[in-house]
């Protein structure tokens, strides 16, 4: 097995456990490519390891600096937004990896897949936007498509040598976030390093903050129906709060296979590299048991935790309806953490965007990208005019990208 | 698919749960062939609802009294413990299910894979006693051998679409059975009624004080080394009460994959029967992890239940080891089912039999049987001269055989 890499958004936080990985897993592996948005202290590090044959910076004035580095060597540098996408294609490149956030992740790993490129998918927006029309391309070109998200990952492994037609339901396990017990009230007070504290993932900024909305869950959920080709109502959420059982499918015979593990990303990185092959997970301790004793389980409570509703309501309308909840998500969750956000003004604005959405069926790429463009406008319109902001800064998003190393605080 | 099936076995709890599925699955599984020890009335049922071509029964003089039965028709009727044998290679037959208890099972399970059947085994000491003559003959004939128990069709799941390279251990669970948190006091003084209350099955009598004293899953050890070729030293044993997890499986990327469900042998029973395609399960409802909502797990006692340990020493040391150790257990077990024995009593003569044993290293199957009906004597020796016997008769071994559909206590 030998392949040649190119991580999109290596700095973040999925990106850089990529390349930790990768460094676990010897020359076999190349990196080839690597991008960031602007920061370029933590790029000169990657590139001065890894020696890809490009690097991508989206900010232009950052890449004119880099390209005035004097140990930048052979490497070149591509910028703007179309940087990305010429990583995504560029020849030397087997696999893609995916680890940008946000919907900025849609058209460079459609360009990736209609250069044959097999992907490795950590951006959820990517198959949310844009599922139908991502999922025709994967078959067409027929590259293969690994997720890189703990449950779909999970799925996916216990899937392995099974047939479709026995699947019965698939069940997303949900670690239920920081304010799984919060009442109603104390949730719409919630502050910003409240929901930054998530009981079991060290993540970054934007999915943490979904993850204490759930609508990181409901973003899962869409994703896991176009992953896997199952319909909505075949596709379960179950608050496990120690995140150590990472989902599981319930088969025609009742028999359900489960995928667990500490909570580490590192896992459904590698296995996303070297599928079908497992090798050693040389950093990661194995599961201890005695010390991960407990694990028990509840429902969602769609009241207290309306996204996870929008999505499977989005999800199952389809068209251009799930692009449109993503988007305000998107914009709304980024003003939640620049501080100037009621946390249930999220849950708020997605559902007035998603009202006054009038769906696209069977949208093209460029009718997805234009509905979460105008839905992006619309959420940051609605939030200025009606959105009571409250003044709190109490830190910027760092720009972290994606699920981190574990922070398991099971079984104390 | 369709597939011809002899039970070897078909009165105990296996073998009529066997035919429970049997009549789900539908006209696809024809029952060629059924046996018993000795009781017809149960077997009368069975010939007139399934129509085998021929039955056997153990006892010479119940299977005369059948022969004279008017509705018989044209099945046949053998006799003695040849009858096994004569069923299990029968022309008809695509697949022998192994119910029977104890190691009467093993010459028949050996003349079926010589004679190119699939064989679904629900006995366990087939493999305890002869396990490296078994797997060369499975290899040999290139037939397949399913395993019917919870633990082992649940790693067997686990390893669906798998390579062996990738795995790094088995985990058995095991639920503690009805003397988990008993001090070793308390045990000594078990009665025969204390010992048959499981806590998760409802299964034969042997079986059931094989749970109690944990040797159960020490004979489930040595079935998986020899039904997955893994070392002793990466199969573990973990306490999990409420038998929910039937067994994971961890791979070398510290992945874990765990099959679980409801305790029904119904789930393992149909996986072997339809084998590789899963078929709908009618009987038995999904598993809700609202009602099963809490899991733990620990670690076994080994001083409180040497058994275990016994049988992990009889595994490494191989030979005719296991083979002994299983005839002393069955002996012992058998008599304390009859309520004339001290539970601790087991322990202590499987531990007398296996020191005075001096091993034969890769023994034929006739230097096997020959080692298990010399140990058998030996342990009733054994205990008729120095086993403390008790007086009390608290009631017969009913003869029902393996486990029987679920007895959930979970959740509660």
């Amino acid at each position: 097995m030998r392949k040649s890499i190119v991580i999109l958004g290596s700095t973040g936080s999925v990106g850089t456990q990529t390349l930790d990985v990768i460094r676990g897993l010897g020359p076999e592996f190349e990196v080839v490519g690597l991008s960031a948005n602007s920061g370029i202290d933590r790029i000169k590090e990657q590139v001065a390891e890894f020696r890809p044959k490009a690097v991508a910076i989206v900010n232009d004035i950052a890449a004119d600096e880099l390209r005035g580095w004097d140990l930048l060597g052979d490497t070149k540098v591509y910028s703007g937004s179309k940087g990305l996408t010429k990583l995504a294609v560029m020849n030397e490149a087997d696999m893609v990896v995916t680890a940008v956030v946000g919907s900025v992740g849609i058209e460079p790993t459609m360009s990736a897949i209609r250069a044959g490129k097999d992907v490795a998918l950590a951006n959820k927006e990517t198959l949310v936007a844009a599922g139908s029309t991502v999922m025709d391309e994967v078959r067409r070109r027929g590259v293969s498509l690994m997720p890189i998200d703990s449950e779909h990952s999970a799925i996916f492994q216990c899937l392995n040598g099974e047939k479709k037609e026995g699947v019965r339901r698939i069940i997303l396990t949900c670690s239920g976030g920081p304010f799984r017990e919060w009442s109603s009230e104390m949730i719409k007070k919630a502050s910003l390093s409240e929901a930054l504290k998530h009981p079991t993932w060290s993540m970054g900024g934007k999915i943490t903050v979904d993850s204490a909305s759930l609508m990181n869950k409901g973003l899962e959920v869409i994703e896991a129906h176009w992953l896997y080709g199952i319909e909505y109502d075949r596709i379960d959420v179950l608050i496990h709060p120690q995140s150590i059982i990472h989902s599981m499918v319930e088969f025609v015979d009742r028999s359900i296979i489960a995928q667990l593990g500490a909570p580490s990303m590192t896992v459904p990185i590698q296995y996303a590299l070297t599928y079908p092959e497992r090798r050693e997970n040389m950093a990661l301790p194995a599961l201890d048991f005695l010390v991960s004793n407990r694990l028990s389980f509840s429902e969602p409570d769609l009241r207290r935790f309306p996204c996870l509703k929008y999505a499977y309501e989005a999800g199952r309308a389809g068209g251009t309806l799930p692009a449109v909840m993503n988007a305000a998500n998107e914009v709304a969750a980024g003003m939640f953490l620049e501080g100037t956000l009621r946390f249930t003004q999220i849950a708020d604005s997605i559902r007035a965007i998603m009202d006054e959405h009038d769906p696209v069926n069977n949208p093209r790429l460029d009718q997805i990208l234009r509905a979460d463009r105008i839905a992006k406008e619309k959420t940051r319109a609605f939030l200025e005019k009606g959105g009571e902001k409250t003044g709190h800064k109490e830190r910027k998003n760092n720009g972290a990208e994606g699920k981190s190393s574990k922070k398991n605080r099971t079984g104390k």
